[in-house]
């Protein structure tokens, strides 16, 4: 298989043509592709203000920024894998659990080709669908969550189905290991007291305050020892990100990382098993004239990299 | 029961105080009412820009602006009906069905009252639960409704509850006399041929063209014959406005009514048995800060002004 | 006196130079000028929601757009009469009457030289002290006021100098020729029953729904026979637009005039003794990326060559 | 060839996939298509206020909106004819001659094969090589321009080619029949008096207090008599609407079409031999929560279903 | 009296129903409550970029999104302390000396109940008026506050009640212990040189390049000395914080605070005898898409839990 | 000559008056000034997201809200030096070549006079032209660039004049001390491989990471060590700061300086032998409700302070 190759921005000036993530190319298939970035756009499984749905257009468009070689790793990221803009899974705006199983379907699907995806989103439920493809084909999984939530409600309004929920489904269903999971930038207010118990009690869960006070480099450390070399799935909730470098979300909360400590996460990643990778909850509408999708944007290039120089060593 | 008063604009500046429907005292109890507002912040059966549940809140804001008095009408609202902001249904953004029961359930109880119901959406979808509660009261209603769209699908994405088919799954539960019904404003481009079909077979379809070419004094007197004497519903889709006039909706339609030909509509319910209205598809998300909210909470006193005068007469 | 000329927008592009009124020089003199344009930065006697004293400079941004020549009256407006940008007047956002009389202070040294005003507001208090400068200079003066609100209110909070009170302290002081003044656009909600009374009793008030009952012709030919061979000032309120022409404004009102309406009315003034003018609350805060102040520039344009047809002819 | 088909909407939600003009397929080659919609992302002619450069990807994106029938001319577009997104044309930001050059080789391309283009701008200036392209297939062609303004400046900043030339340059270059060109919605400020004398002088000029006057059918009719058998390019202008419709365009200019009115004259078109046509001067930046660009998406349905409607015919 | 209990969000989604404070009852009444918020819809005292009378909506708003337990503190705040959303003060746009004389009236007979309050500004006048009445029930105070500016001037465009003059105001009426107040954060551009003077002489004035060569841990330290035992008010200006985390202000000084730190500062009152507090100058129209008001919230919900861990303890 | 004084913000309302920079009165004439604030309101050689145009204006509007003395330095600015808005440049959007020329004149003509430069740009690019005049005065100077970019291409599209390119041309033309440039907050990814390896081989260039390791104390230190006793000139892409500080920008990068930072490094011009300054890449389209032009306006008062505080010395 030929090597995609992006359109070339010193060519085709960056707001022409139409837009796929990073301006790679669009190829729904992913046989012969090392890692597909995947859009999500399904936001129903957010409890409050939606607007998720909108982000794989939005970040598709803004990712045009990005460029393509990675100056700290030394990486150019299309010549050290085949990557690819694979579309959008199918989606119904009214049937979440339809549109789950659409999610692990096209992800499968994905992965039956040893090819890895980068998902976004969409809201933080499409990480639990995801799970499940990934550990069909990766066994029981690490997993590495950047986010102010832990996500490991029971239900919410009853339902077993939504944002709050993906790691508590994903957990009851082993699809994690459980000794290998650290959520990173926990904060923020609670609905009930026991909210963050089940998270101490089953993973390593290191609130926001620690990072302030131990700093981002011992933290990752941390990270590496406890993920070694296990096969890891990192799910980057843009809102672990402070409001100030992420607005356009729809749960921000005060107090959390800068957009060089989620950077410093992922360069940590640099050597591990990373078999799959998500951004998600980015909200358009919640957004300051689209700052967040373009920061996001460069996150999912960090991600890229990630894979790229990881491959290349 | 004493004659619920709003607070006077004249006294507490109008961008002063808890929000709530043109000041209306805030009443979660129907009994001894004539009239109430009731928000349904409900969006989950919106298939494409979301954030109709938003609307509630961001109209009861600039609802504030809105005096008391109709001048041409010669009424003061309050004075004439007991009128008053019954707060919101329970909704789950995660479940269209049990929404929707919750909806009906919660319009029954204020129907039972002989109160009648002035909904603030939401998604177009909530008129069908709505009209279950209505119709339960009043028997199969006349129905007026202002909109781009039919909204006479039988199914979206395979979901038969969603904002395109409303008036199809109430024309199916007998909740409306199709003898009555009267579609204003219809246009733009369908998904498929017979998009329209059904709705020419069944009602009193006006495309928009129509009303340009006639002018809306025709179309009101036409709109007054068919009704005459029958308890009819007004349903206004904020898309039947032309975009310049209500851009903040999901799915806006060029060519389409302005303000002042909405205002005659309404205005031309002056002397019919009018027993529920429902303001829907204001979206703030889409909106252009804030204009299509203003001229919503604007049109929601125009309809409170007609039940007002109706009682006065 | 050399004849002011505007930097040519055909030698320096609209978006350069330091913001000036339609590029007109900056002449904080009234001496030898036929017209200038006051900028008045003031919103302090706005009710509700404020943001009119950042209009001049937003005007001032956005009037860069309007060209030299008025195609209709065959008039090059710099030629025709000696005008420029006399800059802001003194303005104290704490203190509403020292700033009236500051206000009063500045249009009467202008007047005082023969040179006649265009006032950018502010909110529309600031048209009570201006016609008490005008007044001085020329007798009890007729009134075109196109507005959604008649601002005839005797006091708002117990204050007697607001926005909502101009032309009744007006008429008070007995600036104003009663038989002669017109207000056109009249609608919306009221306060109060009596709301319009006054104004009914005592001008000559054409509701909207009198407009487009008639159409404007009619309506501005009226207008010429009330005002006749007076001297006139023209106040315009952006509220009298309809909110689709208008939205930055703090209390929109639906069913208002287009914006060929409004140009239609000052059209109307060609061969009317025109000896001031305002255009007020435009709030930026208030509107949708500007276009307000871009349409308000349009409308002092049709204003000023208003001003250089008479002068030419 | 196969009959390109668009995403359904009713299958894949119409916020998800990477968005194309109305969701056709994209087809970077116009053997075997009767249309191709083009982007032209370039807006380095445009003299103030800029942003058209991205109104393709912003126009995409909306179009999604847009279904697939015209419910007027009853015709399902991509049935009638073969057509597609050809994507967007190379540009360079830095050198508009160059881009002229380019902009002609990509649409003669498209032309030689006997396809038909509607280009989505961009600044005006770009009608210019577009004609260059579509004259020397079909000889000088009739024109029927809407706008506010002329375009028909000789040069602007001393640059030939610019935004404000293009017809200019056309007529120079013999592209134009000037016999059947009418220019629809003139009106505005000027730069200097003559402005408009060469159009009045070569064209059917028709400004917009005209067709305020007369009403659009009486205008419509004199096109189509103008027209005749002539092939004809449509060149819609986005300020030639006014900003109530339009606000996000560089120079938006009150008193000017309805969206109503703008479909009219798309709809005139009925019968005629339309080869070409473009919407440019849709600024993203300038606009209001992208209504413009949803405008625009519609109008350029409206467009593409005249090519159908003429084909089926 | 019962445990007034706010909306609970796992039950009613948090866009929904009429907004109040942290989805807190509306209570009017202070007897029997411990703390609550109150809403000071005033800006008249700003004398530049207006719009904080809008901040108390908004906040109510978006609080919604604040839940109700305190993880660090592990507090929940309605069980811990009887909590409510008092509503706003009366105020009069027109008349500051008599809507501060109202303020200070309505929290005067809050803190006779022993109630403390939390306002909600506003622009940073208000606390004045607050300062009169809790000094009155508790004595001359210690004060911390958190800003950018001083606002110790002495009057502004002659006015003595402004936003730039509470501090000087409160403590010429005694009603401040001066050796018990701690300005944080203070920085930006001087009027005179001077503007800083009388603050050093008086206060503890710690500016902000302090905080960053030495830490907030220390001068949190340092502030707790300084309080001690004494009663104290918290006064937050929003502008404290760094335009990054509050661009949503009428005055942002770049190199302020970031979020984590002013949570720093607010948890180091758990101990301290905190008798009243407020957050001002949160400008929504001056915002970006309302993340000031989140922010606010989530500091209003920070400072209400340090009144209710404390009252736990 | 007299000293030219700034509007006395304590007098008038900072949100009034005809804008300049700071409010320093227009003075379009060098000659016995000390430094001039110099507009260059054009973009065209910006390749991607263009607006910065329209900076010169926004920053002109927005400066107001900056006072008149330093706190750090304790200088008041227009006493130490006689400093002036000095109006923008001649530009043409069409035609980078000729408007470049313009600049360099223009810049000549100030700089022969002993006076010294703060441009406000525009895009990069501007700062080619304006070595140009610096080093005709000054010799080949040292200097110190703020960027997340090198801008040491040799060409864009073919164009050797771009926003990309300014420093390779000044280094070719032997404008530019090539030992004593230090490029600071360089990252984000490149176009190439090499991207980096012209500045690595020339200049001092510091990668944001060691800026984020070693601390802005260190770094400074540095480049007054390099600095020392040349001429220097400092030239502050906006996009050097984090887009949490500066969202307003074409081509933002995640992972930058805070404001402080920047301060930092400004501050850190005391004593060197600084010629001229730019703040260039503010675009006010890109940006959040104008914070970015607020937050420049403010590094533009940092760098006045500078030119202050060494005359003063």
């Amino acid at each position: 298989m030929e090597q995609p190759r992006p359109v070339d921005s010193m060519v085709y000036p960056r707001h022409s043509g139409i837009a796929t993530f990073m301006r790679y190319p669009h190829i729904p298939d992913a046989r012969g592709l090392d890692v597909v970035l995947v859009g999500v756009p399904f936001d129903t499984s957010a409890g409050y203000r939606v607007g998720a749905r909108l982000a794989p257009r939005a970040i598709r468009h803004h990712s045009s920024q990005v460029r393509l070689h990675h100056p700290v790793h030394d990486v150019t990221i299309h010549e050290a894998i085949r990557i690819a803009d694979y579309g959008d899974v199918r989606t119904s705006p009214f049937d979440i659990a339809r549109t789950y199983d659409w999610i692990t379907e096209e992800f499968e699907r994905i992965h039956s080709f040893g090819c890895k995806t980068i998902a976004v989103g969409g809201d933080h439920g499409i990480t639990y669908p995801i799970l499940r493809a990934v550990a069909k084909h990766h066994g029981p999984v690490a997993v590495v969550q950047i986010d102010s939530h832990t996500d490991t409600h029971d239900a919410q309004f009853g339902s077993k189905l939504t944002h709050a929920t993906p790691f508590r489904r994903a957990h009851e269903a082993g699809l994690i290991d459980p000794k290998k999971v650290m959520q990173l930038g926990i904060r923020g207010s609670l609905f009930y007291p026991d909210d963050l118990k089940w998270s101490k009690e089953h993973y390593r869960m290191v609130p926001m305050h620690e990072i302030h006070r131990r700093g981002m480099d011992e933290v990752v450390a941390d990270m590496r020892a406890l993920i070694g070399a296990a096969p890891v799935y990192l799910s980057l909730d843009i809102d672990g990100l402070d409001p100030s470098c992420a607005p356009g979300t729809g749960v921000p909360e005060i107090g959390g990382l800068s957009t060089w400590q989620a950077m410093q996460v992922i360069q940590g990643f640099v050597g591990l098993r990373l078999v799959g990778a998500d951004v998600v909850e980015v909200s358009p509408p919640c957004d300051a004239n689209d700052i967040t999708s373009i920061v996001a944007a460069q996150l999912l290039f960090e991600i890229a990299a990630v894979f790229a120089v990881n491959k290349a060593r």
